[in-house]
């Protein structure tokens, strides 16, 4: 395949790509569907008129609407042909859009927007060090102040597609591929002393709730599927409703860099991949259903913690500074256990086939700023 | 006050009480938001252009939606004036409504519609007995089969109100009335032996999320103002974004039924009260956000289990039961352990005070139906 809309052999969103977000620009603050080619974005509002495939004909509203829901919540067949009607209107054989500099005027640089769960947040906006509740010494009285063990957590997320299910329905492992629309980087944001003091028995809670930076442009899984590798070997056959038959992981190579206020130059601290994963996304969506719990399109399911085996693959600085008794040093001099602030964390994702075409993620970015003082 | 609706004194619904929903009716399946009022519902959407006082006059299109979360996400000195606006239409010196026999053919009786997370339904929808992994013995291998401890909770749920809060911005105890809209009662259904299995070390997930369910009208905390009585009594002074100076919690007497299939009769199996919790709703507020997590408008909070110090006040099957150790007897001479299929639970909830003026939440019903098989 080969677009008109000329972009570098090392861009994240060649035409095999295809990502969708939500954007505006300068020009207009409207929320626009669109996706990511390139430097550029194809703004879906404007073309709605264009998806005249037989399934989309009668549901170009979707594109017309502020957000991804109802396009998410739309079926497979119906992804799979905007994905054609996309690639033929950007392949350089096709006219429609390529003389109309009308439109290509519309195209603009990305500032994304996701809305779902109220501290789900995109790439850019900073994360404030929190205030919690954390117990000094074991057994001492809890102490109230700034998170002293802020964190990052290297992880992705996939965003459910189709139609809602009913309370009650399960979808099995085997029934789950027509659910997932595609995936994003997160950043799970952790205060690790918090986390520490209130886990038991209910789970983390505030230690978590403080921020999730997630990547703006949804890849999907129609543009991931030439880079399906092995499953994880798994220790034990899980059970039934666990199971499928197919490969559904992913080589989808990760990376985190550190860039410390006091300089430009960012460390990479990590590299990782999404295929250690233990379990597929289809077996998590499998458990995520397993007791009847409904679906809706755009529910975002994290994928936990991506680590390798190797020291430098740890997704996390609680396992890259071996709970803060390793520290790492950064390309200037300064060492880190934990993060401080003013560190910003960038997440980086791609995929790269023997011929060279790369689909990637962008980066999810988040700056960590000083803890706002609690006034009584 | 005095409505020219007539409705018995043991209403839930009296003039003072003025809960909020949205519902349907044979004649007009579109959703409507409206106030139940006795036996009867004011369809807001239709008398939307009477909301004239000096805040809502141009915002009368938020009682136009099909859901409440546009009214809700407004600011609590609207939610007084469109309770005072209400108030006075109903008012028997208010001749507006009374002989306007168009607009009172369009009550109807109450089918309520919620949504806001995937799997919390409204009252009245059948819970499958789910599937799931447990442990039948300590230290066994998990068994995956139907969930053998099926449980409910009592509990209150709080809708949060008011525009949404930025990430990273706390709300502290003292802050929290204004972004405190209304309450339902909650049935958190729970399986038990699924969460024994599941549960450390990231807490309950699905064991909890096979439904939850919620009365259909959103008790305004204006209309339990009168209702409010002094604070649980706290072992310690909290941390001070954990205080408040006022009293904030409330007599709401609550009570569950269980009715058997095999009987029409319902045995009152619990009889509790909201003023047994520990924290007040004000505290939890502050607790969600106290790391910076931001609010939404129609976020909701669960309580948590209502139960008092008495054997017959305990709010779950778990502990009514000693964990199985006690068998209730009901009135038809079955005894329970844990939930049978076909057994319908039944939470009630209502303030009452000297003058036999009743605000009261409704019901919230649900049947346990017997579990889906799984097929591989």
């Amino acid at each position: 395949m080969k677009s008109y809309i000329e972009y570098s052999p090392n861009s994240d969103f060649p035409i095999e790509n295809l990502p969708y977000g939500v954007f505006t620009s300068p020009k207009n603050t409207d929320k626009h569907i669109g996706v990511a080619i390139g430097e550029w974005i194809l703004d879906l509002n404007v073309i709605s008129h264009l998806f005249n495939g037989p399934l989309l004909k009668d549901k170009q509203h979707v594109f017309k609407e502020e957000k991804l829901n109802s396009f998410i919540g739309l079926t497979k067949p119906h992804w799979l042909e905007a994905r054609s009607t996309i690639q033929s209107l950007l392949d350089v054989s096709n006219s429609t859009l390529q003389n109309d500099t009308n439109l290509r005027e519309r195209k603009h640089i990305p500032i994304g927007y996701h809305g779902r769960c109220s501290s789900i947040v995109v790439s850019g906006t900073p994360i404030y060090r929190p205030y919690g509740q954390t117990l000094p010494v074991d057994g001492a009285d809890p102490h109230f102040g700034p998170c002293r063990l802020m964190d990052f957590e290297l992880e992705m997320a996939c965003f459910v597609g189709g139609p809602p299910t009913s309370v009650g329905q399960r979808v099995t492992a085997k029934e789950a591929e027509d659910k997932l629309f595609g995936f994003v980087l997160m950043n799970d944001w952790s205060a690790r002393d918090i986390q520490k003091w209130e886990y038991v028995p209910l789970g983390p809670f505030t230690a978590k709730n403080l921020g999730t930076s997630i990547s703006p442009w949804i890849v999907t899984i129609e543009a991931l599927r030439p880079y399906i590798v092995d499953n994880y070997p798994q220790d034990k056959p899980p059970f039934p409703y666990l199971r499928h038959d197919d490969n559904f992981n992913f080589d989808i190579k990760l990376e985190v860099d550190l860039r410390p206020e006091s300089s430009p130059v960012a460390t990479t601290i990590c590299r990782s991949n999404y295929r250690f994963l233990y379990w597929t996304v289809k077996q998590q969506l499998a458990q995520q259903t397993v007791t009847g719990c409904s679906l809706r399109p755009a529910d975002l399911l994290g994928s936990g913690t991506i680590s390798g085996d190797t020291s430098d693959s740890y997704g996390s600085m609680l396992e890259l500074s071996w709970k803060g008794t390793k520290p790492l040093r950064l390309l200037n001099g300064e060492e880190r256990k934990f993060l401080q602030d003013g560190d910003t964390i960038i997440l980086r994702g791609y995929c790269l086939d023997e011929n060279g075409i790369r689909i990637g993620f962008g980066s999810c970015e988040g700056k960590l700023l000083p803890a706002i003082p609690f006034q009584e």
